[in-house]
């Protein structure tokens, strides 16, 4: 079989381990043993499953440091960084063991018969959700740990009860290679069959196409660029029996700089900013790439204090050459765009580094030109300067679909800030004040999605625990005996912890 | 304008009055003054919008017996099986405004601010769930008044909080502009924005491709044929921004004869199997089109009663002359399969009545040839004659999505029911037992929805109080001050009646 290197963020040249190229073969063996495996791993009880998600949380930390050093290696990314991501993805494996237990997933839902009923009796009605199959999860460059092999779609297709095949993102194959055996090591534990996780490698398009293709996947889970995810929606969709694919694609994170706070803090504001714009070389979904504000005194010293500190920002290593390369590329098309003037670079660095990068435009200007909207992932971010609250709210209104948007305001902008809400409702899966779209909280409140293009899917998030409603679909019983019943769906599963809605009527 | 007039169900000729042919400025004018509505409806309380759900029953109630006979007139169908489904169609308005009270539609999640946390501080973050914009609802011929202008897509998208354009089915217009006014005048007498509700008419495909193709409309709900409900989905996913369609589009639902109730009943099960199949004509999505049974005596007896049943049942109107010939045709292709025997053929009757059917086949010749899965609308049913527990399991795995799934079983039947449950699972979205599938109830448990092609989303269902997810999507709220949170966000709100996840828990 071919094989495949890591190629090093810093240099480009390959670095660690040979990796297996996989092919249709194995596509094939992968998506053979995880339909083998859905029956007996959707079976699991509650905590037999719960139990299952935190042994793969204990596994991954039993790698050690080997892990940290692997990712570093492959992503560039600082220790730091990476030891707090890997125990955001222990956490989150370990959130969805608390989920699978609570059992709320299950939506378990009775109407009992009424014989009596007229003009007719009502039957016994019992619904629940059940998973929808093995599931195809695609690793993103970005967060090797979070949102990769063991991250956050591979961690609720499995507490919904999917299969995962997951296809490891090529720029950090020793990572995904060390987190798919601490799964495997777990579902050995646990006593699972081996096909309940399966890890593909390889360098090409061709294997994630095959893979999304493949008639036994039910579902994708995608973190990525934009034309990665529509390629795959498109396979999706072209499939005999197509499937829904949950991709994460592409999202400019609007800040909107209120006009009291910018009066009373524009300079703070812009030096805040301009550490969440560089902060992991901006590679970040939630990265503020665009900046909404009214022209005036407030904005010039934000302006000024931004540009400062973005000068001096330090060049740092991207994720692969490629996005490096992908990266400049978007800068120079911005710096291009009619209207777009650059206020600010950091500093150069070398080959295979990222120059933070700070522009402004105007608000007509950037409604006469929808390029000025599009992702440059990486620090770069674009201010536009309206004239006034109907320019800003025009500009909101052409602004594609975010993941984020964020105001920054006072107790004093209140007023504006609730004619504004609705308009950022309609564009955004999460909206903040007074902090930085980067943070991504792993919780239950937490939305991590939101309108075309920022996902191919807006009604669901790929973080927090709402993520787990993806991998599943309901099923109604009627008249089904007690004993054929699932059986959380029986009379005598009451008082389990899961909340049941009886009638109508939500019981805990 | 040019006008159309509906067709007689029974003669073909025109019938009733004149109604205007609406083209792309109608719809234009349509999805404006939703689009121009949204924002208010959203706003509205929980009450207020139930209020209004009920006002809409109430207002059809009102129409009187003009509704029942425009409807007959209109559909062919008889006057006992409109009352019942105005009734259902009025009772299903109600249903969702007990929906919309009780409030865990909202999905309320709050997870309080954890500012001393280390390492980070976790923010205060709050989800709800909001609508996603201006509904089209395509009007089903089969349902007059259930699943169509005031049927379960209107009510589920209307309680959702979303205006509705719909499209009504051009086989019964006069049936569709009744109900229209009867929304219309609930829109004026609730004070709400006209916009709320729109009803385009006309007889051609342009006027829906319009409808969907229209960048205000978030979301499609669509009851009919398959090649209807795939058109529809591929123009929806080439928009700029794709939306979602949840077409129910195409089932044969699958009825099992276990051994020992054959044994016990078989003949009875033919005579009642038969009753089910020729109600309506057949006309309905749920129709009993395919008999799975294990060879035998018991097998025998229910074929012989099945078919005299069916041999002395009277030729029915159907839906439209279209509908008539679309059957006719169907029953022939069925016919001329290989390995396809005809066991019984309905009374002849007149032009636009559809004459009952009944086949048998072998499973070895249904594995072999995929036409005979396809769905005849009408009253045809297929008998596949299994000579074992592997053969009927292997044509179970064989069938494409359904909506239903029946056991006909006694309690010796249980273990290789319990056998065969997990397969059912896997290809229906509800499974009923020692039932006839045609009755679909409108209540909390009901999944009218399962796997492609029964479906184009099997995330969810169109009947029961489930389907107002279909219009929602998640927001997260991110250390929002409290005056500028939306009400139910709200701490003081607590108590409300709605259920909210508090941190994890799950608080009535």
């Amino acid at each position: 079989m071919p094989e495949f290197r890591a190629l090093s963020a810093a240099t480009g040249e390959p670095v660690g381990p040979a990796f297996p190229v996989h092919g249709p073969a194995e596509v094939d063996a992968a998506c053979a043993a995880a339909a083998e495996a859905f029956a007996a791993y959707r079976a699991t009880g509650r905590e037999e499953r719960a139990a299952f998600l935190e042994t793969i949380a204990e596994e991954i930390l039993a790698i050690g440091d080997l892990l940290i050093e692997a990712a570093m290696r492959e992503s560039g990314l600082p220790r730091a960084r990476l030891e707090g991501e890997r125990g955001r993805t222990v956490g989150q494996l370990r959130m969805f063991a608390g989920v699978v237990r609570a059992g709320a997933w299950q939506q378990l839902r009775i109407d009992p018969a009424l014989p009596d009923r007229q003009p007719l009796p009502r039957p016994d009605l019992r619904l629940r959700m059940i998973p929808v199959g093995p599931v195809a999860v695609f690793g993103a460059s970005n967060f090797p740990l979070a949102f990769s092999t063991a991250g956050g779609d591979t961690a609720s297709a499995l507490a919904a009860g999917c299969p995962v095949v997951v296809k490891g993102h090529p720029a950090h194959p020793e990572t995904g290679a060390l987190v798919a055996g601490a799964i495997a090591r777990a579902v050995a534990a646990c006593g699972l069959p081996e096909g309940v996780f399966r890890h593909l490698t390889g360098p090409s398009n061709e294997l994630g196409a095959a893979l999304v293709q493949d008639p036994r996947i039910a579902a994708v889970g995608f973190t990525g660029s934009r034309a990665g995810g529509l390629a795959l929606v498109r396979l999706a969709q072209a499939r005999s029996v197509p499937i829904p694919v949950y991709a994460e694609m592409s999202s400019i994170n609007p800040v909107l700089l209120l006009p009291e706070a910018l009066k009373a803090r524009g300079a703070a504001l812009g030096a805040a900013f301009a550490g969440s714009l560089t902060m992991g070389a901006g590679q970040f979904c939630t990265n503020p790439g665009l900046v909404l504000a009214i022209a005036g005194e407030g904005l010039d010293a934000f302006m000024t204090a931004a540009a400062e500190a973005i000068s001096a920002a330090a060049a740092q290593t991207m994720l692969t050459n490629g996005i490096c390369k992908a990266y400049a590329g978007g800068v120079a098309t911005l710096a291009g765009l009619p209207g777009v003037e650059r206020v600010a670079s950091g500093l150069t660095g070398e080959a295979g580094q990222g120059q933070a990068a700070l522009f402004r435009t105007s608000a007509q200007a950037f409604l006469a030109e929808a390029a000025m909207g599009h992702e440059v992932f990486g620090a770069s971010s674009l201010v536009v300067v309206c004239n006034d609250e109907a320019e800003l709210a025009a500009v909101i209104g052409a602004l594609e679909g975010q993941l984020t948007a964020t105001l920054q305001m006072d107790s004093s902008d209140e007023a504006l800030a609730a004619r504004l809400l609705p308009l950022l409702e309609m564009k955004a899966g999460r909206i903040l004040a007074n902090g930085w779209p980067t943070g991504v909280e792993v919780c239950h409140a937490m939305v991590h999605g939101g309108p075309f293009p920022a996902t191919s899917d807006p009604r669901t998030t790929s973080v927090g625990s709402l993520a787990i409603d993806r991998f599943l679909r309901p099923v109604s019983y009627q008249n089904i005996s007690a004993g054929l019943l699932p059986p959380e769906l029986r009379d005598e599963a009451r008082g389990d912890g899961a909340p049941r809605l009886i009638d109508g009527t939500l019981t805990l």
